[in-house]
């Protein structure tokens, strides 16, 4: 099975309103909430992908109980460990003229306790698991060297795994050698600005990118937006570039993960699975809500998606 | 026993930011989240001034159970009538500079089988109750004759009732001849403007003010914020000023409420009455979230509250 793992699961509430203002009371025309976090948004785009997925991670409280509901509603199993504290929320007010405020609540405070509790959890679920998704931030209480603690346990239960993380989390989980890292444009600057490189990164210059994907000392994708993705395997260095898309491109770096692990891929050399995830991510573009793909738009734009090596 | 109403109830979200901006996160520092609704505000202050108090009323969901667990952490009983979709959440985030966003999500759409459900189970809770007060704005699918219905109910009980609310709602319950009608100068205004009178009211005029609350053809209180509050009564007219106050003034004029008709009051004259409500309105001003009194801060302010016919 495909597990993900969510440590810092959240509740996404979207409001739809008419204009932003300070001040005074905003009337909110509609709600959306759904269940979230980078390993949720992998796991709920495999389920509707038909690949089934085991979502575990930490999860407490009310919204802890509406994340369970969301997942259980998108066919997700649903094994995540329960916490004391209240899971956190992200708010997201989206105006008519495209102007967004965003709100994210810090994470819940996880115990030593609740914290073992899962690592002993975690362990017993990789018997059966094949592939391991390890994406998102961490929350107080869980040490920075969590993935790394995380992708150890996987590999000596022989699963295969894909860290999307950033930060403190991101430098010390690289060190246990995930089997591939994705990070976004952005995850890379901040995380080479402190540990990889020496500062002279041009995400502009794709041999830089190469240069500081292979820092990395294993099999690295960066994600850049509208302009595809950068991958660097074992002899590999490799560009896709989807089709131009407009629109909302929250979730993309999701929907481009599991695209990197799902079961509904015709071939698995590494270039037909980043050409499925460039073609995935793309469907996802101006999608309302993250973590929303379209998998007959990605049948299409996958032919339109060009890959070279570099 | 006193029952307090809250057809609308809410989860209270209150975020600590550093500032607010647009087009980008904002990192919350701390979050509150409390019961809310005018009617729980109301039940909240009454039990912690130590007055026995019931809430019933509508919630449902996750915020809903968020909703009574703070109910239940504060001593108030909870007999809030269960419907199946989510109650609101409001979210405040309160910026360094004192700049605040507020976000007000629609009420959950109530069934008529919910509705009816609610009125019989209100019915049965009237044969040990006192007092009731009706507080709040109505959710969407109870119709706007909803207080008078409870109103007509309760006084077939002897019950006396406060209502506490605006717009149509308002105006459809003061038919039923509530015992006191309390109501803000934004409300007063709001319902003013198109039922009671000619559209010559003068908040700043005192007679404006006791002909706009004889139309309603009953006890009324209109509270003035710092000001104060104008009474109307069976052969009274009375002004109330509590001594200056700063702060955040949310949730006093549930403070007021809560001392019209809590326990805790040396005479029951309408004038000692309407005092100690002006004391405790001004005690909760400046202190952070709705629905919180200061006891003695209200006993000193109270030697300085000023009473006058008008």
């Amino acid at each position: 099975m495909i597990l993900t793992v969510t440590l810092n699961a959240a509740l996404d509430v979207t409001y739809d309103v008419e204009r932003l203002s300070h001040d005074e009371p905003v009337r909110v025309r509609t709600v959306q909430a759904r269940a979230g976090g980078k390993g949720i948004n992998v796991a709920m785009i495999l389920a509707s992908l038909g690949t089934p997925v085991t979502a575990t991670g930490l999860c407490g409280g009310h919204r802890g109980q509406a994340i369970r509901d969301g997942l259980r509603a998108a066919a997700v199993v649903d094994v995540l460990w329960p916490i004391a504290a209240e899971s956190r929320q992200t708010v997201v007010a989206m105006a008519d003229d495209g102007v967004f405020s965003e709100y994210d609540e810090p994470g819940p405070a996880v115990s030593t306790a609740e914290w073992e509790g899962f690592l002993s959890a975690y362990g017993a679920l990789l018997a059966e698991c094949r592939v391991v998704v390890c994406a998102g931030s961490l929350p107080p209480g869980v040490p920075d060297t969590a993935y790394a603690t995380l992708i150890t346990m996987a590999h000596d239960h022989n699963c295969r795994v894909v860290l999307d993380t950033s930060g403190a989390a991101l430098r010390a989980g690289v060190e246990a050698r995930p089997d591939v890292v994705k990070v976004s444009r952005a995850e890379l600057m901040e995380s080479m600005g402190h540990d990889f490189t020496d500062g002279s990164l041009d995400l502009t210059d794709p041999e830089s990118v190469v240069r500081c994907l292979s820092a990395i000392g294993g099999p690295a994708i960066v994600t850049l937006g509208a302009e595809g993705a950068v991958a660097v395997g074992s002899g590999c260095r490799i560009r896709v570039r989807p089709p131009p898309r407009r629109g909302n491109p929250v979730g993309a770096g999701d929907a481009f993960t599991a695209g990197l692990v799902c079961d509904d891929v015709s071939g698995s050399s590494p270039r037909s699975r980043l050409a499925f995830a460039a073609a995935l991510s793309a469907s996802s573009v101006g999608i309302a809500g993250a973590g929303l793909v379209d998998r007959g738009l990605a049948a299409e734009l996958l032919d339109l998606v060009t890959v070279e090596d570099l």
